[in-house]
């Protein structure tokens, strides 16, 4: 059966020549696992995710331990990854102790995780909208002032669980004030799964209109199944980067029936049946999942790592 | 949570106003689940999909009992729909004798279903790739001299699990040869799930030469995560018919790792999203994939049920 091992490669028409993805597994994955992996796992995981050609592999998350139990040990884990390398290893930082922290554990990449929604910033943030830049502000300057690079995540772009539709004007705001306050680059979160191509393809042209399409992201959870058409809507609609979680790992904590993001298996084998390049290896990058999923005591939820299993 | 159970509208450019569901989960879906239901269960799905809305309900099949246990019932079901009604329930029917049994029935509409790769129709029909309309061509000619209306099923369209990639040509030939043998429609399967989104263009590019469009589905299954996105890319290329099944039951039974075809309610989701009518009613939809999945005593694949439920 190994015709089947990839897709066919045909390109389509109005797709960029390659994509960046973002891989999102290593923290926006494991932090909604309950299964709570050692250091070592994880590190071994970060290394394999790198060594499959992913150039950017998300790694942990500078939060106060008791928030996030899987994250713990930052530190321990950013201390053994090899941050001199053309790979970038972006951290998620929520104030500025967990900057000082990232910064005294080498990291040149960071996050910050905003809200496009009042409830949302309320459950996650304890922050009204208004107030949030005030929490992240300081941070992305202070980052900024040390020569690091900042994304901004905005999460509930597309709906939101407690308020519904979400109006896009709010989620436009949330860039411009993230962008205002000094971050490189834009995510836009599908938090709970609910969005579809033509809402994806309206936000973003909304938010080209200031921010650089280069320096956009879209982010999608596939609650609904609705993750790699609207990645391809995002693809049409000229996005390059896209972030995704190998194996289908995680899912937000706060959103009730969120299943998890995008699994990066899926994804590439879209994107190489499109001729995209991504510089991924999809064998290596199954192995790895499956290996993950092995470990966590359960199988990936990721249709191409259970078809190629 | 209710803001969440739908999707917003926001509509796509060069998105058709309605779409066609062509719903074949009491066919296709139940004859690959090794749960045997009775009759009367499955006469009470079939109403309960009309009942959705759902237009054309694919109903069963009329090969020998033998070759699929499943559906050996075929005259029961049949007699206890009400054919007379709005709602077409279509029928698979491999040969004369199947086609006799189905017109005694009451059966209108029936399907045929070749293989676009040598391999698949020698395992599937034990024909050649060439000898299988002379099979199939009298069942149509028949079917269409008695008044019914007759799909053409094309199975392996983008990819064959012994064979890998399916040349264009071979798919485009049988296309033409279903047409001119009488079929009314034809339906583009990717039977292992391994299409990409140029690939679904291209061929309905090609096909479309001689097919008109409103003639013309797609079916697709989700073995690599693809069925959603590649469904999106037919409704760019003009595509108005999609097959989908029910709470995504069903598969190829003798493609390995086929794992279900498109869920219904993720594709309506998306259409929903769109704003593109189906006539379908997604809550009542969930509701019936819910009580099949009990009936059945497994979850349901289809992400959109699992997430409502």
């Amino acid at each position: 059966m190994s015709g089947t091992q990839l897709p066919e490669v045909v390109p389509a028409s109005g797709m960029p020549a390659s994509v960046t993805i973002w891989e999102v597994g290593a923290r926006d994955g494991l932090q909604n696992e309950t299964t709570v992996l050692s250091a070592q796992t994880k590190i071994e995981f970060i290394n394999r995710l790198a060594a499959t050609g992913l150039p950017i592999v998300e790694a942990t998350s500078f939060v106060r331990p008791e928030w996030v139990p899987q994250l713990a040990d930052a530190e321990d884990v950013m201390a053994a990854l090899p941050l001199d390398e053309a790979v970038r290893y972006p951290v998620l930082v929520p104030n500025l102790a967990g900057l000082e922290r990232a910064d005294a554990a080498g990291v040149r990449d960071i996050a910050v995780f905003a809200s496009a929604t009042e409830t949302f910033a309320k459950k996650n943030l304890n922050r009204t909208l208004g107030e949030q830049m005030n929490m992240f502000a300081p941070v992305i300057q202070e980052a900024k002032a040390r020569g690091m690079s900042v994304r901004g995540y905005v999460s509930m772009c597309f709906g939101d669980p407690w308020e519904g539709v979400v109006a896009k004007s709010q989620v436009v705001s949330v860039c411009g004030q993230l962008l205002a306050a000094g971050c490189d680059s834009i995510s836009l979160g599908d938090t709970i799964g609910v969005a579809t191509p033509g809402q994806v393809h309206e936000l973003i042209t909304d938010v080209t209109r200031f921010v650089d399409i280069a320096a956009l992201a879209v982010h999608f959870h596939d609650t609904y199944g609705q993750a790699l058409s609207n990645t391809y809507a995002a693809l049409q609609a000229g996005v390059t980067t896209v972030d995704s979680s190998a194996g289908g790992l995680g899912g937000c904590p706060y959103a009730k029936s969120a299943t998890g993001n995008l699994a990066t298996e899926d994804l590439v084998w879209m994107l190489d049946g499109l001729g995209i390049a991504t510089g991924v290896d999809l064998a290596s990058l199954v192995q790895t999942s499956r290996w993950l999923a092995d470990e966590l005591g359960r199988p990936s939820p990721s249709r191409v790592v259970r078809a190629l299993s």
